[in-house]
């Protein structure tokens, strides 16, 4: 059975690491439906974040695959007791008829209006990926010009680091 | 002189993409602040965003190599005329009696607390980066146990998709 898995890496922050990382994935037909890859509090470290809709037992086995290679630091799943967050921006077209509608759809999901051209509308949400989803949704039927996703980032709940 | 690039590029789906893009970004020595890989609207397209600190010749050079690419249906710099956000999940050390002090910072910035542990708790923000670089900052004193970031995502202003 496929479950969301979120995989979380603290990797060296060569040119190069990407590579070794995403070839491994290729190899293994491990398919990624996110990617985040940022700078850490620490300068030599950059912090991955997977995301895959992939059964337990391979997302289990890309993780071991991960702590072999030498750039990675620290990997490991993140289970139930996470905090998970995602951004995005989503384009659409809109009258000037439809902003209020707009607007209290904004309001009801915490969302916030960042662009406005006589024909469109930026909309901008944060939120678990899933409510991201849900507003995608709901704005379909105004017409979708362009939407960007940072991908999903996560922490661990409670008062530890991963590489602790 | 080196500026800050944001490059999007909408490029095919499939398992192999990623390893042949950042190759080309190994090869050319090609330095990458944030990354972040996601689905859009369309199933068969993710949107990838890159955010590099370099100069300007070697960002529309990267954004010529890219676009030679037959994975890449079509990729552009973003210029001023930008929306860019990104979003922060950072936890610190924290006793109660600092918590009245870390409530106003959050007020100031709109950023949220979403978890609390004892010695613990968790800040979320979204914004432009040097928004998020300013908490980090602020928050750096109490102690960074450690952070996530999703890297910037982007999108063009105005009523049109970088594909038209």
């Amino acid at each position: 059975m496929k479950n969301k898995h979120i995989i979380t890496a603290l990797v060296r922050n060569h040119s190069g690491v990407l590579t070794r990382i995403s070839g491994l994935f290729a190899r293994r037909c491990f398919n990624i439906d996110s990617l985040a890859v940022c700078a850490t509090e620490n300068p030599e470290l950059s912090r991955m974040t997977i995301v895959s809709d992939t059964n337990d037992g391979l997302a289990e086995q890309m993780v071991k695959q991960l702590d072999k290679l030498c750039d990675v630091i620290k990997v490991c799943e993140l289970g139930g007791g996470r905090v998970s967050r995602e951004l995005l921006l989503v384009k659409i077209r809109l009258t000037a008829a439809q902003r209020p509608e707009i607007e209290s759809t904004c309001n009801i999901y915490k969302a916030k209006l960042v662009d406005l051209s006589p024909e469109s509308v930026i909309v901008e949400l944060s939120g678990e990926p899933n409510k991201l989803d849900a507003l995608i949704n709901i704005l379909k039927p105004y017409g979708i010009i362009e939407l960007a996703r940072t991908g999903v980032t996560a922490l661990e709940r409670g008062g530890k680091a991963i590489n602790e």
